[in-house]
């Protein structure tokens, strides 16, 4: 099914009203959402609609408001009230930035949430506010450290976020081997998962996603990268989440975000990052075929050609789901 | 030669002395330098003394004392004078502790300086304050991202520490594919380094150490890697140090301290940390020969094995070449 961004926008909107959110809180998600189909992250798009739909019908126990636990000048501890992460993140978001304008410096906290979503578009909204930030998200025994075969970190992204004069430096990854959303596709789609980024429950490496998820992915990076992980996920836990909570249930949310004026100027900091971004893409190439990279500029320049094409391209069960759910609310087949 | 830990700090404080620093400074240098031998890298230990006489002695331009050039509540930039980062990170320390015990949070960074040394040292410290820290170190090209094959990086070390009712969890790497200290040492001995680790300065993969030190090392981790080395160059910056600042000089140093009690309870936190410390030592391993580590646990025992044993085996060059500079100011050989 191919969709113009309006109508993805309005699908997705009227199916996030129909399980309870308010029409803001549906516009919140819905923004997150097309904006991962247009950056070309599309698992974490329209389908990503549905198992937040899923989620949400699958919980017996009620959400709450979200809710302010702890507040000084440079922070704020959110309890998430078991909320769709993507509103958790908006709040925190407009929190730090409000703090970081009078502060300087200032860290946002939240626990009791879950599928918090692409950090890189939270770093957007506080790059473009003039700072650079750091967000780290904890969850669910899913991951192996090194050298281990049984879960004990979520796939714990962390994403780092830079200013500049042109377009922002956003780093965001995930430090797992594998990601969620490409086991899940494998599982549905019957395929094998690569050599050596699974465990089955009994600990022998796997390669059939089905066992994966039933025992433990892969970290990716060996020793260090194990590492990383392991810093994310007591990054997570300073704003009280569990260390290992159920999977998809009290994830950590960590977000910083730091005006550069404090150490320097802010204004020749942000040509310095542009600078330093151009020094990167100029790099003498092993491959002269292949430029080096900088992080989040593909995606950036993918979101502008998808716009001007108003195309967003969803698989044909996806739809015909979130119309089925949306209809009562007004979406019209 | 073998010497007692009293012993080994005596010669490296009246070595720096005799280059210029007071007693107090000496004795900074000295804890730190102590440390490192006692932790097992004697890289960073009695030979590190060595390069950094050394680099005081090829420096034509006088140092000045460490400056504030920016504060507030919660920040200070410092412009390093050129002094050797062992006492600018001490003071880093000092300073952010100090403002975190009265806001909760706290940068520092600094310009002008190198030779940071452990970061792991300066997270002990912060982590024993009972607060969380994170460590970032920039400096001149020797690094090629990923895909590329010219130095855009430092060998960018990056860290973060978290306070635990028992050893705190440090975790501090290098995002380089190979350390500064294992090539000199590889050419100092004559040996060839491993595979894919550097190239030459016309951008070949070499093996030769001599042409990695002109040319560049490689990343560690591949394009994920590559994007945090690249976060940590930008961290460094953000205090006013170049983005390609010549080696060994205008090395940038960034610095965060939260306590947690900001987020959660701090107590509470740290027995949480404990006890993720914990489930991470005991997860099922895969070879049950090789338990899963927590990172800082092996190099803190080893401190106390080698503290018992008060024995510290430095080789006789690097001895009699620190007894040579001492000699004036006192230590009779």
């Amino acid at each position: 099914m191919i969709l113009t961004i309006v109508q993805a926008r309005e699908l997705v909107e009227a199916s996030m009203v129909a399980v309870g959110h308010t029409q803001k809180e549906a516009e919140i998600i819905g923004d997150h959402l097309i904006d991962c189909e247009l950056r070309g992250l599309s698992f974490g798009g329209l389908p990503r609609a549905l198992s937040v739909i899923e989620r949400i019908q699958a919980t017996t126990t009620p959400r709450h408001a979200i809710q302010v636990i702890k507040e000084t000048p440079v922070s704020v501890a959110l309890d998430g009230g078991d909320q769709v992460g993507y509103l958790i993140g908006r709040m925190a978001t407009d929190m730090a930035i409000d703090k970081a304008r009078k502060t300087g410096l200032a860290v946002v906290s939240a626990n009791q949430t879950w599928y918090t979503g692409m950090f890189s578009y939270y770093l957007e909204e506080i790059t473009k506010a003039g700072f650079a930030g750091m967000i780290a998200g904890s969850g669910g025994r899913r991951v192996a450290p090194h050298g281990g075969t049984e879960g004990r970190f979520s796939t714990n992204p962390i994403a780092f976020g830079f200013p500049s004069t042109s377009t922002p430096v956003i780093w965001d990854i995930g430090t797992s081997a594998v990601m969620l959303g490409e086991v899940v596709l494998a599982q549905r789609l019957g395929q094998l998962l690569p050599e050596g980024v699974a465990f089955d429950p009994q600990g022998n490496p796997t390669r059939d996603p089905s066992a994966a998820l039933e025992g433990a992915f892969g970290v990716w990076g060996g020793h260090k990268g194990s590492g990383l992980a392991m810093v994310v996920q007591l990054l997570g836990m300073m704003g009280g989440a569990s260390g290992a909570p159920r999977k998809t249930h009290d994830c950590g949310f960590f977000m910083l975000v730091i005006n550069p004026e404090l150490l320097s100027s802010a204004e020749d900091y942000k040509k310095r990052v542009k600078e330093f971004a151009d020094s990167m893409r100029t790099t003498r190439p092993l491959d002269p075929a292949r430029p080096v990279r900088v992080p989040f500029e593909r995606s950036a320049a993918d979101r502008e050609k998808r716009r001007l094409e108003d195309r967003i391209e969803v698989a044909d069960e996806v739809y015909e789901a979130l119309v089925h759910i949306a209809t009562p609310v007004g979406i019209a087949k």
